[in-house]
């Protein structure tokens, strides 16, 4: 997706341990109307799904469902990091653990909200390991929940995780996939243009 | 706001020591239409005030605060109730008390994102105490921008922040104003109607 690669390369820092910070855009600081867009390419990748909900934990994850979930009119649930004080004891949950933060969090979705009839689709800003990725199918396979395809908005391409999540046979598509950043710079993935 | 107090009186669940919990369409699982609204109702009331910037706090304000920053065409950033490993040491924070999950969070926001430039619109789902909404005051007040507004999907108005806020001269306006959850109903305050 040209306008995200666009971004990431005007607005995108390198550090280091390959961490990419987008806060200008994403992470922290949001734009709306680029949301919206990365919506838009969500429904042209798996809007044939006959999706009846989006899935993604909190918080970057957010931003880009709701988007996705307004155009497919359907509703967004997010996976809380921790269980919240509001949540019965009847969760699906799953650990997953974050490279970034070096820490692990238990992902809980009230189990009322998913379940064999539905047709999920996972959407989450960052696909890296493929940690968070997991976690959600892994709540979906509890629930017997269909998952149709997971739309990610900026892949890790040299972490495997990608390779790791298609391999189970899972429709897997990122809107903008990065090979390298070598010398601090952002490479994309050849293909992806 | 007429469609969101129905929709309270449908799915919201009283719990013991007055949470509402509304996990069906605003805090776990999110019904994007309703948030967009909510983001319309918003526009209506503070659209004319010339907002650069919407400010909230991770994870459920980030839902409606997306809509009205995508009707305004204006960036939306999120507080982190953590520091997040991303963030540099240049930011502006207030200590935040939730008296619904009992702990104490540091709420963070990096400080090159806001500025004495910035006309600040603050969205937040609920609105109790005050003590999120206070928090976000005193970080655009260490950011010197100004705050021209503050909107709140549903206020406990018995419970005294709405007040206390509104008496420091803050343009505040909820949408759902609840009067008590007496034996367990949900009443509103009838001006809301």
């Amino acid at each position: 997706m040209k306008i995200l690669e666009e971004r990431i390369k005007q607005d995108g820092v390198v550090l280091p341990g390959n961490v990419l910070k987008v806060n200008q855009f994403l992470n922290h600081q949001i734009d709306p109307d680029l949301m919206l867009d990365i919506g838009k390419e969500f429904v042209n990748l798996f809007g044939k799904e006959k999706i009846t909900k989006i899935l993604t934990i909190e918080s970057s994850g957010i931003a880009p469902a709701m988007m996705t979930g307004l155009l497919l009119h359907v509703p967004v649930l997010f996976g809380r990091k921790k269980k919240s004080s509001t949540m019965p004891g009847d969760v699906y949950c799953a650990h997953v653990y974050s490279y970034t933060k070096k820490i692990e969090n238990t992902v809980t979705i009230e189990s009322k909200f998913l379940n064999k009839n539905d047709r999920v689709l996972i959407i989450d800003d960052f696909l890296a390991n493929g940690e968070a990725v997991s976690g959600m199918l892994e709540i979906c396979q509890q629930a017997h929940a269909q998952v149709v395809g997971v739309g990610i908005a900026i892949e890790k391409s040299f972490q495997g995780g990608a390779k790791r999540i298609k391999d189970q046979g899972v429709h897997l598509e990122s809107l903008a996939k990065i090979a390298s950043f070598d010398n601090g710079q952002v490479q994309f993935v050849e293909e992806s243009k």
